[in-house]
């Protein structure tokens, strides 16, 4: 088990989906940053169950207690610690599962590892487990827009339906105005529509969550194995359900020729160096080039489904999985804080691994 | 700058691309492997450069030196430093680009981050540097061999042309029967052509590694942060010029239902518990289920090609950048074998911290 | 700010003295062990204030709730957290030093380094934030006593009073016996009289607290760097007021002959290597050697006493510093648990890490 | 085994004693360092064998190659690999002991640990090792010389002779100036006498080896765990040889009351706030406050001495252990830079970390 991430602004999570909460501690924020609590909790809404017909129905209020590492409103350089109660734990609804491997779940995976597991909801492999990444990423956030960086993510595919335009023609602040989270109008209604219809047949859908990450000057990243795509590829790979990463051109970069994938160089009228075009996903080398960031992250279709499934028990025997409990038809829609929130983890670390560059 | 990776199998690589040589030093790395120091010169031989005319010119023997750590034949449980020697450095062929950024290179972003560079060859930035990763890769490969665990990746796509047959109906052995590394051979001869052509137009292009790991037993994995496909997703996007990664259903699993995408459990023969079908590329919850470990990394085209590219210099004025020294057209054959060292790493680290999951 | 420690068996401590609570999580402790509640509270009890008239007068029930990772009374693998609320805060008694730097308390340093500081009672330097360590100190003794290991450390000096006799001699279950935790009931109380006495003037003494593990096999420690000795050196360095560490001989060993000094080997009955003296401590070359492990702790005069004294504001002005609040006339009675908490956590972590020395 | 140390700045040790050579991979010293080869050699000729008839005879040149990271004389924040080759390595010397386990050495443990060991001159175990240390440390000077940080170690005790003045009493400069690196030229003698004596009977002696640290600023350490004495502890005690750890007032603190330990404030002419004693050693609550870092390190008297001396094989049998080979009678002298080189080491990595304290 590693529930820790980072080397400077590092974090600790904790908790299951029905024991008494889920929690971290961030150790290494830098004091003197302003803690704004209405901020976290905001980013926790973005993130909690029920916002809408296409999300879980579990009710949590995710309300988020701080127990330690703020003074007077400040971060004091001291570990942060964050804990979120469960309220809405339903255990029962769970019994049945106990003895049973639900397909594509991780029931089988962890009994083997560990010798037993918490089969209430998942236990410690619930997605319920993101709430303190999104609390521990708002506070990251926070650190970060002191030095005017801004992350957006939001939903550009449901299935096979996605949305073709690039971000530079969208205006990403809609993704919030939306149950989807596309920042395109029409085709988050048509999403919402695909969503619910899946839902209603006790389905779900797959989908890919975009990120645009503006205001990282040139210099982030640790190369040559912490390179920032990587530790960014890995922090989206480490959240449920991912099953691909890609940032800049990605999988489509490989079909183009050199001569039209390189991002050449300009001095625009500023001063500065810019590259004509971004194929790079403002990563070159595995450090930040002062373009926008960008990349893509796939999930796979929620495993619990309203219908019933082969599978095997504990004892190998074979055993039919109903669909029972309260799960996302698609998890695209909420991943979106989420996505952000582990972008933001990695960039504050590199941020302040950064400072010992250079004597 | 960090250059150190694993917990329990740690490497650190060091080495300049035109600097006295290339090295890792393997700390961890338990007592009692034999050490088949064929196998890894084997391995170096893979992945060295001059192979063949779709490879670049740059010769190097890529012997390798013990320097420490084995004693009569065996590891001893103590650190491991292997060093190649560059031998062909030709350094005068890039004194042109002392004081200009090649586009999509890492001149820029080394630059600005550390306020200098190694100009020679891209100095650390150099994919030479690979060479140290495909030497501890060599070592992991044998931890692995004892148990059980093979590794083999092949080039699945260059451009726009792809292998359409998944890996279940090749023969993957039939890989290192040509230079392109493709197990279709058919499909290689083609792709030969292809890279070919290219390298004649002085341009370079990209293209897609698949791996396939069996013989993983279930329980290797360490969530929730270093799930295995994270690490493994990490590992890979620390190769230069990939772009992304997926693995299991990957992006197209994005498309899917889940009554679709699900694996459904059964007990086989031999009383084991398998999956009916495996879009979870063998891992569920981020540990290993098992069944065949499968995933793709895509590769950029390679940023040098010998065309006039506009640029800037350290100064920020317009330059052209011309084309010049020795480059491979397309980098996928050669990374082959890195693919594969990079895997095995992430594996051996697992393999070892799974040891301290139970009591 | 670092509050984790270990690699594998890690902790993360957080929580100041007069914020909501203190607490710890830790990651890595192996599925499958029985969480003794009981034992635990047991634990903090031995730790918590206001045992006698020679601790510190705050009351604090010490109790600790469990927030995550054990499910039907066993440990999973997942990461445990555990939290102790504080409850008898009187924040309002430290309101006097929010402008001052109390001399030799952590004040300024605090103050320098993070521009700030939680000035109730020391926040986060207080010896309070040594509960965690506790708590997650009695997890590891649970893991420690399945692999046959016992720590029981006694108080062996106070100010200038020691203990002459070697612990061979000594009956340690007997430090818990009284307040002081010395074995020797008859200099237990000579002890506890200087204490007092310390105490009716408004001073502080310092002390010593030995330590002797027995069980350990040998082969756990990670040389050259993780020497065993030198992971529980920096253990208890990390330990408020600690100026000192020896193990084995220690100083008095630097000044004996070699002759002297060596440790000869021979085999005993049950064909056991043994070492026919133990001036190494248990631990040669960094490693354990399967003899008694020992080792001791020296600790300065606790800096809160009840006499004013010199020293300047926040503003450099100067200023006298009046001892108010509740505070240990000598801290060593109370240490007794930390120290053994502390030594069993490097030790968790060393059984851990052995498992991969090997194939 | 684990033989990295450091978390920005982090070295990798490798090498035993009769292999190819001895060195060090630094990873993540900051660019824009002017690499003094010189310094570099001047330090490792004062750890090298051979320097007087008080040393080990063995011969050795120890001088350093560097492999990487630098260029143009300049550091490029990539890694530097220093390799030091064995010249001098008479494996025939210790064949004798291939099956025997000397007393005190780590011969036993090691083979217990690790199914095996290189048992020329103690493979991984010998002190040789400390010269990667000391070409690592060399370079960690330079970077905090930059910072106006200074180190200088001497002898302060061999066997029960002691110099009984403290270091403010000295000028430190003439440890330099003798063969036993105390800078009291008068005791300096007496200790060469009695060492000298001590070798031409066969036997070793310990000592100890003070250390004084000028020009830190307030606001270095990492606590709760990372303190920057607890960080110094574990480093010292690293080092072959050591026994015992203090600082500051060490030991002898725990016999003092709070009143007459505690260093109260005061501002200096120049407005900075100072102690007017430095029982805290430099240090507190773990973090610089800007006053000398003192400490004091205890040494064993080496293991191998030329007399008989009883010991069993590796089959359990008895047997006679005759000293052969060449050793140092007392390590205390060689080890002043090695002492320096580890605090070097933990204090680059502590104002690197420093760094991300704040916003």
């Amino acid at each position: 088990m590693s529930s820790t991430y980072g080397i400077l602004f590092k974090i600790s999570t904790f908790g299951e989906s029905h024991g008494p909460g889920i929690g971290v501690v961030i150790d290494g924020c830098p004091a003197g940053l302003t803690f704004d609590t209405d901020f976290i909790q905001h980013e926790l809404d973005r993130r909690k169950p029920g916002q809408s017909r296409i999300t879980t129905q579990r009710r949590e209020a995710d309300e988020f207690e701080v127990l330690s590492g703020v003074f007077e409103g400040q971060t004091q350089g001291t570990p942060i610690s964050l804990l979120i109660r469960n309220t809405d734990q339903r255990s029962k609804d769970y019994g049945h599962i106990a003895e049973q491997f639900r397909p594509s779940h991780a029931d089988y995976t962890y009994q083997t590892k560990y010798g037993s597991r918490d089969y209430r909801g998942g236990g410690r492999s619930s997605a319920r487990e993101t709430a303190a990444r999104v609390a521990a990423g708002a506070v990251a956030k926070l650190l970060l827009a002191q030095q005017g960086v801004q992350i957006q993510a939001y939903v550009s595919q449901v299935g096979k339906l996605r949305l073709e335009k690039p971000y530079q023609e969208l205006t990403l602040a809609l993704a919030e105005e939306n149950a989807v989270r596309c920042p395109d109008p029409e085709t988050a209604e048509r999403m919402f529509q695909y969503i619910d219809e899946t839902r209603k047949r006790g389905d779900s859908i797959g989908g890919v969550v975009d990120c645009v990450i503006t205001g990282v000057p040139a210099g982030w990243g640790e190369p040559v194995f912490d390179k920032l795509h990587a530790e960014l590829g890995k922090a989206m790979l480490s959240i449920n359900a991912v099953k691909g990463f890609e940032y800049g051109s990605g999988f489509a970069g490989a079909e183009l020729y050199g001569s039209a994938h390189n991002d050449e160089f300009y001095t625009d009228a500023d001063g500065h160096v810019r590259t004509k075009t971004n194929h790079s996903g403002g990563v070159q080398g595995g450090i930040s080039n002062g373009e926008d960031i960008y990349f893509r992250t796939a999930f796979k279709p929620v495993a619990t489904i309203m219908q019933d499934q082969d599978s095997v028990d504990v004892h190998g025997q074979p055993v039919t999985v109903s669909g029972k409990g309260r799960h996302d038809p698609c998890v695209v829609p909420r991943a979106v804080p989420i996505v952000e929130s582990m972008a933001a983890l990695v960039l504050a670390d590199m941020f302040l691994r950064n400072k010992a560059s250079r004597v």
